[in-house]
Order: structure tokens, then sequence, then C-alpha cells
């Protein structure tokens, strides 16, 4: 017997994570029967590559889900709120890459290497998350089977592509003309702020990127966290399952194009020795362990770009508490943190109705 | 009566901590009487200015300390190891930014903000702390003052001029190559690893560094922390007079070129609430509050670079345990991260002889 075909919707086609979804589909032979490419007015009528054959943008409306089986959002929270609920309504199971439904209740948030039997009860939309969760959580989960994590604290490297593709145009541009600016001789470079600070209305992201780092990606709240801050701890704990999971984070953009970098510390319930925790990321789905210091051996972003896996290293006793680990990791953004993470949900969901 | 002038020797004069030193030396209007530039026989006979007139740099070795009042070495641990007890065997007083005498028993380590008084008992020889250790202090030790710091964590985000001129060069060099080879369209920029990984031995930083981050910085040691990572613990530590202070540090190096910054979260004995530590920093010295979250002002490297004050900001509650803050800094580390925290050492000696 054939196996079972589907139609598949694209929102958000031409972004930064729409056209990573395009490979992802094509790479892991998703069984696409039709597809659907829709994104903003602005960028339809461009054609996308797919499996060989040229697919054509189509503004994003309602009746364009009419047929759908699975649509992927990520086009941002405002245009999901807006047209996930009507996708489900036509008949479409979605998997949406935005921050507008991953606290709602009855909406899993998923990593399928993590809580996989969160997708048993759904009602059409399913929530991906957080790319710097999704990527936090692929490595700590199963620290977190074995030792029970109580508190995380977690600083970020995070590239660029996480605000979309014009985010890395502007490091692009701003690199380029900052190193039109700079005289390097043997002594000293005189790199220096390039541009008058700007606000997020204008520019991609609040400050020039270029040699800079910014402490500050998603609006600021009221408790002086950023919201990306936030999310990172509002999601774990309703990935894990842990309503008063402690953490605390800083969310900080980098001037790397794509994957993100996270220090981490964790403490945990019961005892977890280094060797243990190598023992377990080794086996892990969806981590590559890099972590042999004496050769150099420790992720990278440049070394995570491109990959689904998420490199997990420079793993080491945090002697400043009782059971406490330190570790880095790096995990392509637009992959493992997004695309990739919303096709394996969607091949969860074709399996479990096949 | 005329104000005492002092015969200065700078060592590794032609560095990047080095032509930095003369830099605040001018600036600060340090009473300089001779002036002797001093470093590797490959930079002899190249000429820097001072104040004005041209002065040429001489071939280090222990004869040209003679009549020496004050040595300011940045050559490394090595040429400090070899030289600095024969300098003061000479006669002169050296401050030292080299890790070889830090731990030291009988060597004071200084940040003038925060231990000047460790300088009442020296005998020749002050070591100037680590860059990352003297940034984090400047922003903590008011905080400490107030509600006593017991436990740090710390992920830093370093730049390349920490590792001197040469890797400053390492990354423009290769953000031009990477440029050249990238092409942005306005849907993926396809900036790749562009170099075969190298050793340490071969380029200044371990790795490529355009575009990327790299969570190794000084060599790793048997407990997997890197030896950068154990100064900002053990430096602390003696520092703020407090051994038992618990601290672990994640050490990174970024594509900036000038200035570091750092994620903290600080755990203290007694409550300390964020208005209170605002108020605290606001006075501090060798401190700038940028912290107006609402109108998108804290601490950038591009802000910090050129300045001696450390940039600090995003203060606020770490929820996560009893007594948290959390807060992000950014600092010059080639002024107030070594060169003019020894101009400032200096300053205190001569204060005190005066």
């Amino acid at each position: 017997m054939a196996k079972k075909r589907y139609n598949v919707a694209v929102v958000g086609a031409t972004g930064a994570v729409g056209t990573e979804m395009l490979k992802v589909l094509e790479e892991r032979r998703f069984p696409v029967k039709g597809l659907r490419l829709l994104a903003s007015a602005r960028s339809a009528g461009r054609r996308l590559a797919f499996n060989g054959s040229w697919h054509t943008v189509e503004p994003l409306n309602g009746r364009r889900f009419n047929g759908i089986d699975v649509a992927l959002f990520s086009a941002g929270a405002v245009r999901s709120l807006a047209f996930a609920p009507e996708a489900v309504r036509r008949g479409a199971v979605v998997v949406d890459n935005s921050s507008a439904f991953r606290l709602a209740e009855r909406v899993p948030l998923v990593v399928p290497e993590v809580n996989p039997q969160a997708l048993t009860r759904h009602e059409g939309l399913i929530a991906n998350p957080n790319c710097s969760t999704i990527i936090m959580l692929v490595a700590l989960a199963p620290l977190h089977a074995a030792a029970r994590i109580r508190r995380i604290i977690v600083a970020t490297y995070q590239s660029v592509s996480g605000a979309g593709a014009k985010a890395m145009a502007q490091l692009y541009d701003e690199t380029r003309q900052a190193l039109r600016q700079c005289t390097v001789n043997s002594v000293q470079c005189t790199v220096k702020p390039i541009l008058a600070p700007r606000t997020s209305h204008l520019t991609p992201l609040p400050q020039q990127i270029a040699f800079n780092v910014i402490p500050h990606i998603d609006r600021f709240l009221s408790n002086r966290y950023t919201k990306e801050e936030m999310k990172m701890a509002q999601e774990t704990r309703k990935i894990l399952g842990e309503p008063a999971l402690a953490l605390s984070a800083t969310c900080a953009r980098v001037p790397v194009f794509v994957a993100h970098s996270e220090a981490i510390w964790i403490e945990t319930e019961r005892p977890l020795t280094v060797e243990r925790a190598r023992a377990l990321l080794r086996r892990a789905p969806g981590v590559r362990l890099v972590d042999d210091v004496a050769r150099h051996a420790y992720p990278l972003p440049i070394a995570a770009a491109g990959r689904d896996d998420v490199l997990v290293g420079r793993i080491r006793r945090d002697e400043s508490v009782k059971h406490g680990l330190a570790l880095w990791v790096s995990g392509d953004n637009l992959r493992k943190g997004a695309a990739t993470n919303a096709v394996q949900i969607a091949e969860l969901l074709i399996q479990r109705t096949a």
C-alpha cells in the first residue's frame, strides 16, 4: 500500500525559518502531496524551489487552508493569532513556531526528544517552543530525567538569524561598513561605534550588532527581564512539567549569523557526576557530545550551524553549589531551534494518525 | 615646591595594553620624569609618541631598570617572572599586569576602587588582576559591602583585544575573508566556517573568531575549567578577602574588538533590593549606571570601549534563589581591565610615598 501523503502549507515561507522548513521537509522526505507557500502580500508571487520544482508564494488568507492537512506557521505571533485558529477550523493541524499559543493550557508545547507524550491530546494546534528553550532542553532533558533539575541559570549568545533574515542583512551591512572605517595596524584597531543608537521599529535589531553584544532580545517586561528571558523560564516549566522549577536567564545577541550558544548552570535534586552526565548525553537523542577539551573540542556556533543535533560540551562540576553542573551548548536556531523541531512534530502527528 | 616626578618604565610597550598604558599615563598626567619603553628584541627600535615627543623602544633586559621608580609590566607571565623581581631588586616598584604573581601571598592584588588598603604592605611588587575580574568587581564591590556576596555565577563575552593586538588582527582578517565568501540575499546568509580548526600555537585565538563564539580562553585545567575561569574565582576571593566565596565562571570570546561584557548572578547573605543596588551603584566609584530599559539603555561593549568607567545595568531580581540579583556589565578590558587600573595603582603608590 502506498504511504499516505499530505497537503502541507508553510506560512511565512520566505522568512529565515520558512525557507529552512522547506529544506528540512525535503531532506527528511516528509510525505508531501501538495505544497502551499504562504506569506505576506509583499512576498507573494516569489517562487521557491521544493523537491525540484518551483512553487509560487501566495498571499496569506483563511481560504488558503482549505484542503491542507498540516500547516507550519512561522510568520510571527500576530499572524498566528489571526490565522492559526482558522486553519484548524478548516481541518488543518497547525504547528506554530510563534509565541502566540505556547503557554495556552490546551496547546501542547513540544520538543520531540523531551516530551513527545504531550502530543497525545491536542485540539489541532501544537506550539513549537522558543529556539533558545529547545536548544537548552535537548541538552538538559536527559540530565533532568536522571537527577531532577531544580534550578537553571542560563546566559545566551544568540545569533542574529533568530531575529529574521533582515537582522542577518543588518549584521552583514554593518560589518562591511565598520571594516571600511577600521584601520588595523599591529597595535590597535580603531573600530568604534559606527551608527547612532536606533530604536527597534527602525531596524530589526535595537542596536548596532557588528562587533557588539546586545543584552536585549524581544521587549522588556515589568520585572526588568525581557520577554525572551521569561519565555525560557515559562516554556521550560511547561515542557518539563515542573511548574516550580527555578530559572533565571540573561539573553544576549552576538554577531553570529546562525546558531545560538548558551552557558548553562544546573542544580539537581540528586547528585550527578560529570562522568554520568557525559554518558547520558552521549546516548541522548538529538545531542552530539563535543567535550574533549584536551583536543580543543567544544561546541561552537559555526560548527552547529546547518546541523540538527545540539552540540553539548564543557561539562564540569559547579563547585559553588551542592549538586551543580556547568555546561555549554550550541545549536542551529533555524533548524533544531525552529524548522526541524516543527517538522519532527509533524512527523509524530502523522505517525499517530497513520 | 615642585611636584615630585618619577622615572617610569613600560614593559611590553608595543602591545595592546602597553600602548593603552602610554595613553592613560598621558591623559591622567602621571608625573613622568623619564620614560623608558621596553619590549622584545623584535619590537626594539620602534618609536612611540608620548607627551608630544618620540621615544624609542629598547630591548628588555635587567639593566634597563636602573634608575627606574615605577615599572608597569604587560608582557606576559614568562617575562614578568624573569624580569619583575630583578626590577624590584634594582629599586623599582613594579605593577605587574600578568598572572605570574597575582596569587602569591605577599603580593597585593589591587583594584583601587575595591581594596586600596591592600597596598599598605607591599614588597615592591603589586599585581594587577585579570581584566574580567576587575570589570566584575568594580560593579560588585559596593553590593558586597552592603549585603555580602556568597556566590557568583558569571558568563563572559570577552573581546579579542584581551588576547592582544594579534588577536584583533585575526578578527579583522577573518571577518574580511568571511564577508568576501558570504552572499546575503533577503532570505539567507551562507556564512559558514571559513577556516579549518587551528591550534593555539599557530594563531592567537584557538578557533575562528569571525561570526563565532569560542568558549575557551587561556588553557584548560584538570577540573575542566579554563585558567581564565579559575582566575576569576581565585582573584575575586583574594581581592574581596573572602576565601570561601563560591564562584563558577564560563568565559567565552566573542567577535568584539574592545570591551568585555559579563552576565552576572549574585546571591547575598542579606537581602538587597534592586532599588538599593541601583542607588549603591549610582554613587559607586568607577561605575556608570546605564539601566533604563524603557529607553533601551543598558551596557554595550561598543559604548564601554575607550572609557574608564564600568557600565552596569540590567539589574533585576533573580527570583530563582533567596537573595538573588542578576546584572550585566561592560567594561574596557584594555583600560580599566588593564592599563587604567595599573596606572591608578601607581598613582596610589606615589601618593603614599609623597
